[in-house]
């Protein structure tokens, strides 16, 4: 037993010595970000976080004849931000060597990998797509064995309703069938990288790593395959980007690089909210300030998008996940959240490098000219010389709008169908109607079968419209199978687990055989619906034409120069008849439609009925 | 007896020969307008409408040398429209002569009359203004025997809510004083030319000679003496001019010029009233047209303001009122129902005449874009390549907050003071903030007192806002003794008699004794607060802060270099506290405000408390 016990002893010594040899050898450098770079950037400019203990005492070469521009030092002496020039550099191993007295005290091997073929010109999503957003914790379960991590904080609890419940990316790769099946072109979730908060991190928002995929969810190579796998598909990829904060439990907010990495305050400030103040000439200072600077909510540290270490971390980042996950575009979080001028440069940043890439910013606002204000280009920004350089943005207004018409079911001067039509009344204020992101709900938004009690008439005509009103029209996770959930108990009610996606679950909606007769007739009616847009050229890029409503009927055109089609919603509780000869301007010779659902051929020439609450759309040839 | 009869028929036959004998020269011309016109005008050419049974069969030619330009005949051959170049010549009689066969048959003297010194360059209304609004049929009746008149249709009945009351200019003139005392320091009154229709005429929007001024309220004379009465006061007179439509009684209705002078259609056809047609890029042709063609109502023919004629009418129709009875300013009625590029030229042909001329157009839309697309200089309507020239519009969105927010008394998001707030952050949209009316009501809404049941505390607040926000404050007459009616029992429920104009009225509130003490207390507030704004620049054109309502208290800062007014609203159920501290960038080194209203300071140094439901406004210095 003595002898044992020695052992023992020694073993532990040695095991606590190797730990602080690797703690020694690591402190050097803790982290290298971006891990990798790409050779042949439009940018050749690379500025390199190296992190570790007083690693700023050391001097920094780089081999190969590349030439480091700029060694950034700041008040920490555990960071280095070494920038070096790429410009017509290849594709390469780099070694960076850090020395002290002129002697080399540790190196550090550095990729400079390989662009995939036409990288830089990679297309985008447009308003021929329709995107699926998910939230990646609460749509399968494809792999249960990832579900808790021992190094991280939170672990899986489904009873929990702001809780971890497990799903992730290979449960979204298990069921890309499905959401091909529905008509959807992209994919957007909700983030992915690692959010090690204590608890609430199953939305992902307020991130700990944003190099690395939450390992709850998958590896990076888990997410290089979900690209991958869409791309097979002809399907898109959409990031959601956070530019505006961090979560609390990132690792440098235990070590900030400078003291205004993240704006700080005596004490804790939130955000008044009121973007307004970003362009109101009568706004007090303060307010201004307090809305960017102001953090989100207690957890996320808000990021000082003004310091241009920060900035160009930012736009470093969202460029390596382009690159490593060959990614067809993002979404922004809390966009107008940021420092306005910071967020145009990140912004830029990223569409000088990928000028097609499409990138919609949430710019939530009431009013159309504030939203279009933020819109790449927009005369209304440049009353106040602004350009955001923000391709898109989202269409708040008809979400609201969407979220109260149907309701609404009298002829008033502006309520009921009205407000669909006044939505559109203003498309002029924006620069780029067609890359509008439209959607009745979203993860953040009531559920729009809440609202309406799974009324399946209501959901036809707002997907209807969705799916011919001009924009990208955006589909939120289990709407299609009318899922509700109200948002007044709490946001874990609008964003339930979607049915099938776990083990064991009695009904599963990915097969037709697990789900009930409204869930399939839901999902039947989308899937028909989507899967025609995707035919029809007249409804992606066709120029539009609508007419005041009457009697609460709504019709418009969507028309190219090669094919036209016709929408008639009948908002009213009875059915009613429709003379088509108002319509002369756009039915012009067209004899006939054909209803894409039924397939008959309705008469021009004459009236014809319509149903109380019901949508159609006829094709025009 | 035979003897007196033979008198008698040889007296009728005199009388009817007499009659056949005027109307034979005066069929040679009828009508002349411009009467008469001015020397010395910007715009050199006049053109005078001519109208007599074939007058277009004439020769014309006028006297003195003066250069005929144009001789315009229209399919009508009682018209003549004749230009002349009044460059270069000064006031005089110009004769007219009309010859057949080279035989003058008949001649018509034209005067071209002196102009005021100055008449140009006059100044106009503007925000250092508070108009008081009329209309001249309910506020006083100044002369009872012209209430009704043997040549119009619509006699006198002051029973009917709808039908002539008596009120007129006289009436207006004999209370001046108590306007004045109000703090007004302009007068609009609703449209005083003849509306000859037989009901509702009271209106006078629907005019039926616009060179002449109904003779149920006076003469041109009297308007004349209306305008210099208000000078005398250094008081200001606002027309309220229509381009958009006649009354169906004007005399040219019963033989049109051209038949494209008014909008004609098979049948009657209304305007669709949606204004969002003008710029809506997705709109239909024809509902675009039909809203600026469709007739406001049916007893309105619509101008054709794209007819150069009709534009020229209308533009030398208000040039010769302002001339005349030497205009302040204008208030142009449905402007945004106006052809769209004619009622840009008739404004910039006004303000070319006069540069510094104010006019403000009823541009009536619930979107702050919307209303700003119409102001002169917009860059919302330079989207559009549209400049309206239009100087003024008005705050119809603030007008639709102040009838909600005092029923709002909770905190919340979007709701009480926020939507006040929140017009004030689209200022930016706005070319020329200071150049927009601003009001709680007008003779087309509901009444204020009537949706906040003469709460006097709410009609503090609400004017205490009007008085420092920034804009043209405008009062309704009426509503500053507290009147109230209810708008949806009738347009004459918000334009009842004011009490004490008319002779046995036993509630006169022109004179302090006749007025109920609920009057009285009305009236002393709008009188101290108007009086005060006269002395407050900051309040006319200085620059503003506001702050975001916090606990349902709303603060803002107007303030020049010379000095600062600091107003806080608090429109919570409840006193509340007020910390100084978070308005510093305004307060700045002011230790203390004076109440205008107690004229005790408030330490600026430490909190205080405010009442709940009022509103204050101190002047720091």
């Amino acid at each position: 037993m003595n002898q044992l016990k020695k052992i023992e002893k020694l073993l532990k010594w040695s095991i606590l010595f190797s730990c602080f040899i690797s703690l020694k050898i690591f402190g050097q450098i803790q982290r290298v970000e971006p891990a990798f770079w790409y050779a042949g950037m439009h940018n050749p400019e690379l500025q390199i976080l190296f992190y570790g203990e007083n690693i700023a005492e050391n001097e920094v070469v780089v081999s190969n004849g590349i030439a480091i521009k700029a060694i950034q030092k700041t008040e920490n002496p555990n960071y280095l931000f070494v920038t070096i020039d790429t410009k017509d550099v290849p594709a390469q191993e780099l070694l960076f060597s850090f020395s002290k007295n002129k002697k080399v005290v540790f190196t550090k091997k550095y990729a400079l990998k390989q662009r995939r073929e036409n990288s830089a010109l990679r297309k985008s999503y447009d308003a021929s797509d329709m995107i699926y957003l998910l939230m990646p914790d609460r749509f399968a379960n494809g792999n249960s064995k990832n579900d808790s991590q021992k190094t991280l904080a939170e672990k899986a609890d489904r009873n929990n309703p702001s809780g971890r419940h497990g799903g992730d990316i290979a449960g979204i790769i298990q069921n890309l069938d499905y959401i091909q099946e529905l008509g959807a072109t992209a994919l957007w979730s909700t983030p992915l990288c690692e959010d090690n908060d204590a608890q609430g991190s199953y939305h992902g928002y307020g991130q700990s790593d944003v190099y690395k995929i939450d390992p709850r969810y998958g590896t990076n190579e888990d997410y290089l395959k979900l690209s991958s796998e869409l791309h097979k598909r002809n399907m898109k990829l959409i990031m959601d980007y956070v530019t505006n904060h961090w979560g609390a439990a990132h690792w440098m907010m235990k070590d900030l690089p400078t003291y205004d990495w993240i704006h700080q305050f005596p004490g804790y400030a939130q955000t008044n909210y009121r973007m307004t103040t970003q362009f109101d000439t009568n706004t007090s200072k303060i307010d201004a300030k307090m809305c960017v600077d102001g953090w989100f909510v207690q957890s996320m540290p808000d990021l000082n998008q003004s310091n241009p270490l920060v900035l160009n971390y930012l736009i470093q980042n969202a460029i390596w996940w382009i690159e490593y996950a060959d990614l067809d575009g993002f979404r922004v979080d809390t966009y107008s959240y940021n420092d306005k001028e910071g967020i145009a440069k990140w912004t830029k940043a990223i569409t000088d490098e990928y000028p097609n890439f499409n990138i919609v910013g949430e710019v939530w606002m009431q009013d159309q000219a504030q939203m279009a204000y933020w819109q790449k280009d927009s005369k209304i920004g440049a009353i106040q010389n602004y350009n955001s350089y923000l391709p898109s943005v989202m269409d708040f207004t008809l979400m609201d709008a969407l979220a109260a018409v149907f309701n609404e079911n009298q002829s008033t001067w502006d309520k009921g169908l009205m407000k669909i039509y006044n939505n559109f009344t203003n498309d002029f204020l924006y620069p780029n109607t067609n890359n509008i992101m439209t959607f009745a709900e979203n993860h953040d938004t009531q559920r729009f079968n809440e609202i309406y009690k799974k009324d399946f008439k209501k959901y036809q005509m707002a997907m209807t419209l969705l799916a011919t009103l001009r924009g990208i029209p955006q589909l939120y996770y289990g709407s299609e199978i009318g899922m509700a959930g109200n948002k007044n108990e709490g946001d874990g009610a609008i964003r339930l687990d979607f049915p099938g996606g776990w083990q064991g679950d009695s009904n599963n909606v990915f097969t037709k055989n697990g789900r009930t007769a409204q869930q399939q007739q839901f999902f039947d009616f989308t899937s028909e619906l989507f899967q025609w847009r995707k035919t029809n050229e007249a409804v992606h890029f066709g120029k539009m034409t609508h007419y005041i409503p009457e009697n609460n009927v709504y019709v418009y055109f969507r028309y190219t120069d090669k094919n036209a089609v016709m929408v008639i919603v009948n908002n009213g509780l009875n059915a009613t008849v429709v003379e088509p000869k108002r319509f002369k301007e756009n039915t012009k010779d067209f004899k006939s439609g054909k209803d894409v659902f039924s397939g008959k051929r309705i008469d021009l020439q004459h009236e014809f009925s319509i149903d109380a609450q019901s949508a159609f759309i006829l094709e025009l040839n």
